[in-house]
């Protein structure tokens, strides 16, 4: 492999890739800023919402609805992705694009995340009392070179190293990418997640060097780490801010509480770089965009809007509306009178109702379709209040 | 309660029903026949397939789905719809076609079948070797008023009779009803098989006369009984058929094999007025609407396309396809090369394989998609066919 000094050179000569990124307001009274993402595969406005399709599609609701919604950004997994029907397959299908049907800007992961919940279980369950894992998941050897895993679905031994992860995901051809890197849990002693903070900067720039030899249109968000801890995180941002990533994620333990993840957050987003576009991993409920927002911050991805839409939550303006609740079941108008969705626009909160009472999936269809266009409506908002200077 | 003598005059006076059926051609070479059913919520071509959706909506496909794919008829149960939402609901709703969205045909049940598959168990479980059901499975009483049975739901005790079952169906507001039946087992003694009939024959007129002092723009088909019983089929069809129902539905047992079905459902057509339309209850697999036909059915409801979707079962013309077969792990041509359905114009059998095995629900919505427009082409061909005498 060649380093990333012989690679530098070739950056110059590099097709010019159509990625591309533009500010064009940030707000007089915040740091919030309207920006204008460009992928080959389209436009994504920001501050924008993510939709999370793990396995190449929403739960409920299938790509040409989403599609039909106007979602700009899908955040597909290659962990699971690798293991069903694996990259390969899709490869050969001519890309997650054209597999899943879905004209407009994708980005992937790097499968880490998901490898090492297995390994210590996922940071929320962990902070929701449950403890780090004493089980190994699945993770039989983590070394230098990667993490050497045993396939919930086969069985079969898988060796993900920054290498494989981003030979990953050039078979998938997501318009943005994730360097491979470790999640440490939030409970750890501070000389390891010093050690794991380093050897996450090293997998993160092998990862780059990997994605660099065949860019191939595709772009490379840096993944922010560091924990809870201020100045790992000036650190990383740092380290990783000096190299030629497209753009930043924010990854890792972010916090236990609100007040402490918004701490965290902001010192965070004080310190990265204005001029690439940024990322929030995995957090995206209602209360999260809206304190995030004016942080800078310009997408988030979240599966919290169409989970909520499968236990029956609608958003609404007026708050969120508990579909399932029997003062329901004979409110004949639409979840809201206002809103333009397929749901609101075919049919009553009532009817919903007794889909959900029925356990028929159409009525998570319904509320997820809701929700969808909830998020796609809402980041439109925050993106002309910005341009209004009123965030 | 008037008689039918007393309501009979009242016909005469019956404001023009929109209800009407024309036969516009009778094959030259069976019985099969080519019509239209008019109802107040459009045309249903003859023969056709009608779509089960239990609950006012199928298990995978939303209604504003289900209406692009140009389905003419839905069958709705009156047994699920009593005990959620209510028909009372319903009837605030402005009837089914607005509660559900459905601005096309509606047919639905008396709830007769569902509260006696409850006391005996269904007749296709019983001939499946699991014998009638010893328990009374929430039947409390069967006497001549009708059956006392209690909710699964919320253990509230129920009457059904043919005057509440009728004001249900009132309620819901389907295009056409059906009058309160006894389903009886297959395994049954004769002389109980003709106290069953006569009594049901008495619902039946019960039904229709509660039925007739509200018609309300409904067409109500009675139910043919007299179960594997050659004479008491022909009985059936005598008694029944001099009132002054709208169609007939073929229900009961109609046999264990599908010879001993064919036998029975030949010369029951053969018997059948051929002035009104018909139905055949519970039965549309693709090798009995292929056997059916020519006997001169004009539709058939059956839950089996869309249940086979739900299994990965695709319906095409060079047979059923098994999509979460391995073989198709790397199929990237349609489902259907030649198919214009929705699944077929957006994604790939590899795909569709994909999200089956995968376990994500929108696998069942396209598949479920696929057959159903499947259903709907081809009836269209049949009626085609039959036009051309070639059936």
């Amino acid at each position: 492999m060649k380093t990333l000094e012989e690679i530098s050179p070739m950056l110059e000569e590099r097709i010019p890739s159509s990625f591309k990124f533009e500010v064009l307001h940030t707000s007089k009274k915040s740091s919030a800023r309207v920006g204008r993402i460009h992928t080959p595969h389209g436009i994504i406005d920001t501050p924008n919402f993510v939709v999370v399709g793990t396995n190449g599609t929403l739960k409920a609701v299938d790509n040409a609805m989403v599609n039909e919604l106007g979602v700009q950004l899908m955040f597909c997994n290659t962990y699971h992705l690798m293991l069903q029907p694996g990259t390969e397959v899709v490869r050969k299908a001519g890309g997650l694009h054209k597999f899943i049907n879905r004209p407009f800007p994708i980005i992937t992961d790097s499968g880490g995340f998901q490898v090492f919940s297995l390994a210590y279980g996922s940071v929320a369950s962990e902070l929701k009392g449950k403890g780090t894992k004493k089980t190994d998941g699945g993770v039989l050897k983590i070394t230098e070179e990667g993490v050497l895993f045993r396939s919930y679905r086969d069985g079969a031994k898988i060796l993900l190293t920054p290498e494989t992860s981003i030979q990953a995901q050039k078979d998938l051809g997501a318009d943005i990418i994730i360097p491979f890197d470790e999640l440490p849990p939030y409970h750890i002693e501070k000389s390891k997640l010093i050690d794991s903070l380093h050897r996450t900067h090293r997998w993160e720039k092998r990862s780059l060097m990997t994605h660099l030899e065949n860019p191939n249109g595709q772009a490379m968000y840096a993944v922010i780490h560091g924990g809870i801890d201020l100045e790992l995180r000036k650190l990383s941002i740092a380290t990783l801010g000096a190299l030629p990533f497209d753009g930043f994620a924010i990854g890792g333990s972010v916090g236990k509480t609100k007040p402490e993840m918004m701490e965290l957050l902001t010192y965070t987003m004080e310190h990265l770089p204005k001029d690439r576009p940024n990322h929030l991993l995995g957090i995206g409920d209602l209360w999260s965009i809206d304190q995030c927002v004016p942080l800078g911050f310009d997408t988030f991805d979240s599966s919290y809007p169409t989970k909520s839409a499968r236990h029956g939550i609608a958003f609404t303006k007026r708050g969120p509306v508990n579909v399932t609740k029997g003062i329901y079941k004979e409110d004949f108008s639409p979840i809201c009178k206002e809103c333009t969705c397929p749901t609101c626009k075919n049919f009553s909160l009532a009817y919903v109702h007794h889909l959900m009472k029925a356990h028929e999936a159409p009525g998570m269809t319904l509320t997820s379709i809701h929700n969808i266009h909830y998020m796609v409506e809402l980041m439109k908002s925050y993106r002309e209040k910005i341009l209004q200077n009123e965030l």
